[in-house]
């Protein structure tokens, strides 16, 4: 049981990290990989094939023209959780890339790294009661912050 | 091992039904509901406490300020899949209120429901394998239609 | 007479205060709460109970995907002003969700805390001649102000 | 206890007596005027005036820049709701024009007509316990057609 | 032969300032007052009339909704060209308030203080051939400017 | 006295005779000419000489990327309106190409024909009393049309 | 010399024919293919070696989210054209897909069947006499329409 | 076999240089002038004269409304590549004014400085096997940086 994070650049490397950390409190590992749909699809479709035969679920990030989620999701059975991040320039349309997916193409955008750790432990959690119970944990602990607030 | 899908009001349900179909393409069953996160928020708590016990995904489907998306999944362990209709106003732009989640809220979107549908299978594929060899199926079929478009 | 400020987070906490202190000018108290329409529905569920045959209007600040303002709405026969701070993010149009409600939800949107503050004035004028006098007060500083600008 | 609805140009007729007919549901006059910011700024003054003293609260109409809402505002200390008809050309963008008030000018914006007679409601609801009933009945009603919905 | 330059806010003075000094250039006096349609229309009918026997060209510079623009327009038969301060909030679309006039109301945008400076030594250079001398030893500058540009 | 009106392409004959219907009702004449600033930009640059010495204001119509009316008002000293056809695709965003010009080029832009033509009207009507008294009943009939609204 | 149009789908057969039917005009041939970066980048690839040696321009034919130009075009040292058909959708934003490219990855985009022919016919022109003599024909002849336009 | 860089103003001449650094690793030269297509058409016509006869391709740069790459699109036989520096404001949107050609006006749209050199590279690697090995030097070491990153 782990996620698999593509980054489509070194460059989203902090921004992964941040998943990592929140995949850790989950109680989730992962393994995180460079690869680009663009530059190395050969390299992507490897690293699909590694992980065909294990418990995984892949996370893309690739920001501007994302072609990596889409890539991925169309060449895995395994689901794909595409959190982009998002840019200033073009008042953040870049997301659209992530969304607009052709027929049979169907990765699952999240925004914000702590959001997708969580989306990932959810699907894990329908086959995993650990997972569950620390995602309600976790749940519980955002009411609590939210009933405790004190203003 | 059961889709819910939630729609906020009874004119989403053509959306629905396509939805439903393709999931029936990969063996796996829905029930549909109409709740409303705006109006009757403790029908849609009493649906996802109906099922907190059993092996489901939900799938929320509401056009316009979509509240529903992020209520259901702040309040259920289950993965949620966000599936709003696209509007023709404001540019489609009502797709922000699907994805700008606070912290610890994490529906996952996906458009068009024959992808929602693809999206549900693979999550239940991580623990289902006769649903995995569906989705290989139908992605080998995909690339079939592509591979033999005569031009 | 009362308004009851609803802030999805404490984060917004600054932000509220700018519209208590200017309901204090137009001698109007606030009670500011911390409460999520999606993490905490039932504490939301609960304040509204809690004013509800008081002399309110309720004022609901939240920012990103706003589920907080049509929520609270559709739950009270009290007046709502969402005020939603704007996000620099996809070029604020996260004010969407504010303004986009289904039928029968209908909180109303005003920008900035200032006016925010006027408006709930207005609304508690219509009862109140005291509070009117304060407007028209505060109008003709307004006026004042521009007609003895100095170039 | 009335609403004042102004419209920029008689071309928005059908638009407010939807507005009017919800009005009628809560037990709610209204007067329909056409007056324009632009065009005919004494005229609006004066029906601001002849309501002065009144118990009203003005609904006010107009598409493209609107000038209109702002301005009523600015000159009456009654509340005023802005229920702008949205374009289909620029994105809908012209609901910027009734949004982004300068300090001291607050029109409430609510979007379609039937939430802006509700809207309206919701404010005369404050003194007016009959007006509070027929809100309750409405929302009971709005309820109860989601709840049976059948699918 | 005067632009007067009308402001809604003091707040735009500097902005202003930009418009005047280039219009000195062109040997184009003007007089700078400050006025909102919104709250002091009265105040800007005056200025209006004041002008309405000389030989003037309005300029009118309002942020945010733009009401000034077309209510100047509207009310005077001399030639008004909006230059409003663009903001980065929303994408600059409060733009859209400046352009999308009703039937009968024209004022004619142009952006950036020196440009529009350029657009009133225009109107004026029908009548005047001193001025015309100007825009043409301008126009040779700016050519001259890019022609000898070192690189 | 008299408006030259150059649009881009042949296609928007239909659009420009609009403007010149409008300008026959305030007096004022035009030509209407065809040329292009991409394709043929010597024939823009001989029009502009061909009225050079005369009394004219020249009117700019082109659709898609503008470039038309900053290329003829950057070559010659006569007041220019730029009055592009509004496009449905990109959200009506052509309309930048004609606001957003460098330093030293200012075409006014109005959008509709209607008012195009009043825009023409008001710079004539700097110079010529007729043109300001039929302006003045112009606006006086748009008045009484909202005055005397039946509704 | 020869032009290679890969369409991500049969769907964009007529898009193509009308590129194919202009490229045809400055004598150029052309191949239509389908694939699809997403569900075949294996076949894409193997378009892609099969004209490494031979003396071809790609055009790449993609709507949605363009996984397909930057995909091919990161994969050749052949020129690639990107011609996206433009989507009502979200204000046609998609074609952000085809812009926003990562370091490295170059196709250029042209919008518009015709004009993506007359950018290849320009690049082939650089090594072929015949085709710029043609596309000389081409450009005299789009003037003499704009200069013989009879209005 | 050279590259034209034509800026429409001097300010973006730290721009250009980054496109001619990049040219210089593929081996090509390239000359940089300044000249406007509104204010200097004459001097870009010229330019245009001069490399007639040369192997070239012309690169534009222009922000705002861009009226150089289509101006010297249709003037020239060459292949024009435009690579419009991007601006904050207007959500990037000046971008279309590169992208919304006319029939008969193909200039081809790269953005940032390095793709628009590589963009070049592969036009005149159609006749030059040194650039087209170069080309491929680069490719091969831009996938070599993401093969070898370590993380």
């Amino acid at each position: 049981m782990k996620a698999i994070l593509i980054m489509g650049s070194k460059a989203d490397i902090n921004f992964c990290k941040k998943i990592a950390d929140k995949l850790a409190f989950f109680g989730i590992d992962c393994e995180m990989k460079v690869a680009s749909a663009h530059k190395t699809p050969m390299r992507v479709l490897e690293i699909i094939r590694e992980f065909e035969n294990e418990d995984v679920v892949f996370v893309t990030v690739a920001g501007r023209s994302n072609a990596l989620s889409g890539f991925v999701d169309a060449n895995t059975t395994k689901p794909v959780i595409a959190c982009p991040p998002v840019s200033e320039s073009f008042a953040g349309m870049d997301i659209l890339s992530s969304l607009r997916m052709p027929s049979g193409v169907a990765p699952m955008v999240v925004l914000e790294p702590e959001n997708c750790a969580l989306a990932v432990a959810k699907i894990f959690g329908i086959k995993n009661e650990n997972i569950r119970k620390k995602i309600l944990e976790y749940q519980v602990n955002k009411k609590r912050e939210i009933e405790e607030a004190e203003i």
